[in-house]
């Protein structure tokens, strides 16, 4: 059976998940008190209903304990948010994924129940700082506090220059894992391939020796 | 000399944005109308002033055209959020970064200058989704519409077993870059590495290999 997910409030941070899980394939509902939201995203999920979930009854007569993951992204209204979560645990839904606002509110969250608490301004916040000090990293995951992956864009440092010839792993212990040209992905990218301008380089290193291979190579404007 | 940021709007994102800059170590002004605001990143920005940046006198006192970039993070209001792009576009800002609450937002911010337009809570919408539907993924980059890197948490599965006895570059066209075993990185594991219970494999692939490898080999619970 397919995976049944129920998505409550549909602002800019519900909706998108409202809509990500619909573009996957997924059955959701989507629930606000705001008519206009549930309009807007009739269409998008697989119902759309308007309902208050701080009323017990209106959660009981939606059936969301059947629900396998319910996602609460009520924000500004901490009170409503902290409710609904609570009841969402009393009826046992199995996976109960929650945004908070502060710090406080996650306490408040994670004490009462719900499984998984997120920050998506907070986390958003510290990933385009990231992408603002190393302005060369298009993307990156972090591996680790000290090891990441990152995406570079080859410049005319490294135009018509060869892997080897770039000496990349024994100048700077990073790996190039992959290289991705025109949305055409080499996930194993030989010694002498001949990078190109536009070129976007996937490399696993030390985040320090990153730095060092970026300034180095990847740095045109400064 | 360092690299001078400013951050207007210090809201959970713009916030996040300031603290993880000052981390990193870099220059941060941080600018509020919110006396409250304010104070509370007086000690973690480098700066932090009472403004409102609609003024165009003001912007020009704190001298924002030294800046090297600056990151708008007015949210709700978006009238203000324009009128400050555009005057930072006049005073020849070279690197404007603004947080858009809608597509509308985002086409007059792109028109008027911006150098980057964002949106946190859409962005981090699609990741959360993301991470719901794979459960078993812990993070992952997105190298174009068909390829990822992903993290996958070894279980009872996998436990105990080797790199070349679970065969998944030929079975599943997938290769494993990297495990994370107590913090520490393997970033270039032998085909006879064994897996540990709770290791963190990192793999790059594509999506549909890559679901299919999760569901064999890292779903523990259905
Ligand atoms: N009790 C409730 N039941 C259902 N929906 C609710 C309830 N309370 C609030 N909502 C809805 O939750 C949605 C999100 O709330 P709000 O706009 O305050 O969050 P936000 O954090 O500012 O959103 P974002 O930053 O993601 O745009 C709104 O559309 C609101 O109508
Ligand atoms: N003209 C202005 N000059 C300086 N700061 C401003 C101005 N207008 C608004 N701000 C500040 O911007 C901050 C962020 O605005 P707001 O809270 O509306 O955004 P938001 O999108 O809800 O934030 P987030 O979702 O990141 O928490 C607020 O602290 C507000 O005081
Ligand atoms: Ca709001
Ligand atoms: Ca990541
Ligand atoms: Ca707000
Ligand atoms: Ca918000």
């Amino acid at each position: 059976m397919k995976k049944q997910f129920a998505v409550i409030g549909l602002g800019r941070f519900g909706g998108s998940i409202c809509k990500s899980l619909s573009e996957q394939g997924m059955e959701v509902l989507a629930i606000d008190t705001n008519e206009d939201k549930v309009n807007e995203f009739a269409s998008i999920a697989t119902h759309a209903v308007v309902a208050d979930t701080t009323e017990e009854n209106t959660l009981k007569s939606l059936g969301i304990r059947n629900f396998d993951h319910v996602v609460v992204a009520i924000g500004d209204n901490i009170q409503s948010s902290i409710l609904t979560t609570l009841m969402l645990v009393e009826q046992g839904v199995n996976h109960i994924t929650v945004k908070a606002q502060n710090d406080y509110h996650e306490k408040v969250l994670s004490k009462i129940g719900a499984h998984k608490v997120v920050h998506p301004e907070r986390d958003m916040g510290v990933r385009i700082a990231h992408n603002i000090v190393s302005k060369n990293v298009l993307d990156y995951l972090e591996l680790s506090d000290e090891y990441s992956i990152v995406e570079l864009e080859a410049g005319q440092t490294v135009n018509h220059r060869t892997l080897i010839d770039l000496d990349i792993r024994a100048k700077y212990g990073c790996n190039v894992m992959a290289i991705k040209r025109d949305e055409e992905i080499n996930v194993s990218p030989s010694a002498d391939e001949v990078l190109r301008q536009g070129d976007i380089i996937i490399v696993i290193g030390a985040d320090k020796d990153i730095s060092r291979m970026e300034k180095d190579l990847f740095d045109e404007d400064d």
